[in-house]
C-alpha cells in the first residue's frame, strides 16, 4: 500500500460495513502480531529508522494533511489550546522523526531473560519477556501520539490498532502511511500498525468488544474515556487516570532547593499529569520557608488557595476548601496545606492523592526514606520535581502514558512495559513424581 | 477474636445486613493492608510459622468443623470426587501446616529492587516490588486453598478477603481462625485474612462490586465463575482459564523419554490443568514411536481418540472429531493427532491450545529452541512432563493458580506474583528543563 492509497479521501458518513471492516483489521492485526513477535531486534530497528526517514521525506504530505485538520478545526471554532496540540510544523515533524529514532535506539525489550534458575530435579527454568500481542490504543488530539504509540508497539513486537482523535484524522493517516513505509522497507507487514479508517465514534465501541482479538486496550484521554473503557470492555486495560500530585516541604528542607523545585513542579507545564496540584508544608517551616515559595509562585502567575494557617501568613491567598485537595487543576492554580511533619504529609497523600507521583523536599535521609517507603504512589521522589514523571525523563525513549493502576505495568509505560513473559523449561526426560 | 467466636454458628439465612457486613470487611481489609505492606520480613515469617503451629494445635477443632462439612455434603449426596476434595484427615492437616511453613521459608517478595539506574542529570531511579493491596480470592471446595491463599497473601504483604466454597465453609472458618492466631501472635492485624462470613451467594456479587476496596480479584474455579467475574467486575482479575495442554513427539524424540513423559503428562493426575489433553506426533515417527506410546497409555487405562492416520495403525482408538482438539477432558481420555513436524505442531497449538502449557519431546536442539520460541503459551517445556505446570514445582513454595492471561502475572502465581512495583527517585534538587 502506498502513501497515495492510504491518503485517499475518507468517507464522510459511517461505513455501512464498519463491523466487517473492523473484523478485517482485527484479523490482519493478529497475523501481523504473530510475525512481529518473531522479528529480530535488527529488523525492528530498520523499520523504525525507515519510518523516521519516511516521516522526513513525506513532510510536505504530512503538513498538507495537518492543514486539512486545522482548517476543519477552525471551522468548528476549537479552543486555541486544542488547535496548538493539533498543529504540526517542520520542527514538530522533525521531533516526530527523531522520536522514532530514539525508540529504535533503546534496548530491545523482547527476549530479555527476566529470571532463571535450576530445580533440584535438573529442570532449567527461564522467565523470558515476550510481546503482549495486539494492542488497541485510543487517544485524543495530538498527532505525534500516532507515531509514538505505533513506534513503541513495533519496538515491543506488538501489532497496534490505533484510534486517534477525530480532529487529527488526516494527520494521523499521513503519519501511519509513513510508519507503513518503514515497516515495508524492513520486510515487516504494514498491518502491524493500522489506523481505524473512520471518524465514526462507533468504532471505539467495536474495539472495546474485540475480546480475543485485541489483547490490551490503552486509553489515553480524559477520565470519561477511561471509565467507558473499564465499564464496556472485558479486555484488560492499561489505565492512565488523573495525576493529583503533591510536593511536601519538610522541616528539614533546604529552602533554595524547595523554592526551585516547587515552582518547577507546579509551573513548568501546568497541563501535564505530573504537575504538582497540592503543596504540603511542615508546620515547623511555615514562617521560614512558605512566604518565599508563595512569592515565587505568585510572581510566576500562579493562583494560590490556602488553608487557614496559610491565609494567616499570606492573606492574598484564596481560602481552600476540601474540594481543592481533591482537584487536579491542570492549570496555574495550587492548593497549599499545612501538615504535621512527614506523618501528616503521608496521611494527606493517602487520603486525597491519586497514587500517581508525589515528592518530598528534605535533607533528612531517614525522613526521606520513610516517605519513599510509606507513600503508595507509582512514582515517589526525593528532592526533585514531580514533572520528571515521564517515560522519556526515565530513560525509556518514549512513553505511551503513565499507568496509575496497581497491577503492572505501573508508572511510565514504555516499550519494556508493553511486554509480558512466558516460562521456558528445559528438561532431560523429567516426569513429575 | 478467638477460635471460639470465629466458629460460632453461621446464620442459616442471608444476613439482613450483608451489605453493611461486607463494607466493614472491606474497611478492615484496607486498614490491614496498610499495616501489612510495611511489616518486616521477620514479622511475616513469624505470623506464618505461628499459623502453622496453630493449625497443628487446633487440629481437633479443624477436623470437627470438617466433619460438619462432610455430614452436610453427605446429606446433599455429593459426588465421591467432591467429597474427597473436601475431606481433611490428620495427614492433610499436617500438609496444610507444612505448606504454611514452606511459604514462610521462601524469600520475601516485598522490597526487591527489580531494576535501578542513574540518569545523566543524576536522578537515581529504582523499581521496587510492593504489595498489591487487598486481594479478593473466590474459590471452590478444597479447604486447603484457604490456608494457601491466605498464606501467600500474607507473605506478599497483602490483605486477603476469602470467599471459599460453601461446601467447605466450616473447615475454612476453622482454618482462618488458625491463621488469625498466627497473625495475632506476630502482632499483625487479624483482619489481614478475612473469610466472608456467610454462604449466601450474594456475597460474591458484592465482592465484585467493591472497586476501590478490593484491588485484585483472583477467581479459582470453573470457566463460568471466571466469565462472571470478568463480566460483572471492574476490578482487575488474575484469571486462570482452562489448560488445553499438548505434548508433541518430534521425529527426533528419544522413544524411551517420550513413553515415560507422555504417560506422566496424561495420567499422573488427569484432573489438573497441566494434564496433557492432546498428543501430537510427527508423521515421520508414527510407525516407530506411536504404537509403544499408545500401548502404555491404554495399559494405564486411558481412552484414546485418534485422527484417521492414528486409527490406521491403532484401530482400537475411537475416531476424534475437531471438537476433541478443543476439549479439556480432565479425565483419562487423550486425543491423538498426526502433524507435519514441528511446524504442524506449532500451528495446531496456536489454533486449538489455551496458551497454558505445551511440551515438545525431541533430541534436536534447534527444533526444541524453535518450539520454545514460537509456541505462545505461559509455560513451554522441552523433554519434560506438562504436569510440572505448578508453582510448587517451579520452586515458588505454593501457588494460588496458573494465570492464562497475557498481562503479568502469567503462569504460576506465587507470592512474588502477588506484588506490583513502584518507582523511587532520589534527587539532589533537580528540576525538569
Amino acid at each position: 500500500m502506498t502513501t497515495q492509497t492510504l491518503l485517499r479521501e475518507p468517507p464522510l458518513r459511517p461505513e455501512p460495513d464498519l463491523n466487517a471492516e473492523m473484523a478485517k483489521i482485527g484479523r490482519r492485526a493478529r497475523e501481523a502480531a504473530t510475525e512481529l513477535a518473531l522479528a529480530s531486534a535488527e529488523t525492528k530497528i530498520a523499520a523504525l529508522n525507515g519510518a523516521a526517514a519516511a516521516v522526513r521525506a513525506d513532510a510536505a504530505e504530512i503538513l498538507a494533511a495537518n492543514a486539512r485538520d486545522l482548517a476543519e478545526a477552525d471551522e468548528q471554532g476549537v479552543s486555541s489550546a486544542l488547535r496548538d496540540r493539533l498543529a504540526l510544523d517542520p520542527k514538530r515533524i522533525e521531533a516526530i522523526a527523531a522520536g522514532l529514532e530514539a525508540i529504535a535506539a533503546i534496548p530491545d525489550p523482547v527476549g530479555r531473560v527476566l529470571a532463571e534458575w535450576t530445580r533440584p530435579n535438573g529442570l532449567r527454568i527461564q522467565r523470558v519477556a515476550v510481546p503482549l500481542g495486539v494492542i488497541g490504543i485510543i487517544y485524543e488530539s495530538r498527532p505525534n501520539v500516532t507515531a509514538d504509540a505505533g513506534g513503541l508497539a513495533l519496538k515491543s513486537g506488538n501489532a497496534a490498532i490505533l484510534r486517534g482523535g477525530s480532529e487529527s484524522y488526516h494527520s494521523s493517516r499521513a503519519l501511519v502511511a509513513a510508519l507503513a513505509e518503514g515497516l515495508s522497507s524492513a520486510g515487516l507487514p504494514e498491518a502491524a500498525i493500522q489506523l481505524v479508517p473512520t471518524r465514526d465514534r462507533a468504532a471505539v465501541g467495536m474495539m472495546l468488544a474485540m475480546s480475543g482479538v485485541i489483547d490490551i486496550i490503552v486509553p489515553r484521554g480524559g477520565a470519561s474515556l477511561i471509565e467507558r473503557v473499564q465499564r464496556e470492555s472485558r479486555i484488560p486495560v492499561i489505565a492512565h487516570l488523573e495525576g493529583l500530585c503533591h510536593t511536601y516541604v519538610d522541616a528539614a528542607a533546604d529552602l533554595e532547593k524547595a523554592r526551585k523545585i516547587v515552582v518547577n513542579a507546579k509551573m513548568r507545564r501546568v497541563s501535564i499529569c505530573g504537575a504538582t496540584e497540592t503543596l504540603l508544608v511542615d508546620r515547623r517551616v511555615v514562617k521560614s520557608h512558605l512566604p518565599f515559595i508563595l512569592a515565587d509562585l505568585r510572581a510566576g502567575g500562579c493562583e494560590l488557595r490556602g488553608d487557614p494557617e496559610v491565609l494567616a501568613i499570606d492573606p492574598s491567598s484564596r481560602p481552600a476548601t476540601e474540594a481543592d485537595w481533591r482537584t487536579e487543576y491542570l492549570d496555574a492554580i495550587l492548593s497549599v496545606h499545612v501538615v504535621d511533619g512527614v506523618t501528616g504529609a503521608i496521611e494527606h497523600i493517602a487520603r486525597f492523592g491519586s497514587h500517581h507521583t508525589d515528592a518530598i523536599i528534605t535533607e533528612d535521609d531517614s525522613t526521606a526514606e520513610r516517605f519513599l517507603r510509606e507513600v503508595d504512589s507509582a512514582i515517589v521522589l526525593v528532592n526533585a520535581s514531580t514533572q520528571f514523571a515521564d517515560g522519556g525523563e526515565f530513560g525509556m525513549g518514549a512513553e505511551i502514558g503513565i499507568s496509575t493502576q496497581r497491577l503492572p505495568p505501573r508508572g511510565p509505560v514504555g516499550a519494556e512495559q508493553l511486554t509480558t513473559y512466558k516460562y521456558l523449561v528445559r528438561g532431560t526426560g523429567q516426569v513429575r513424581p
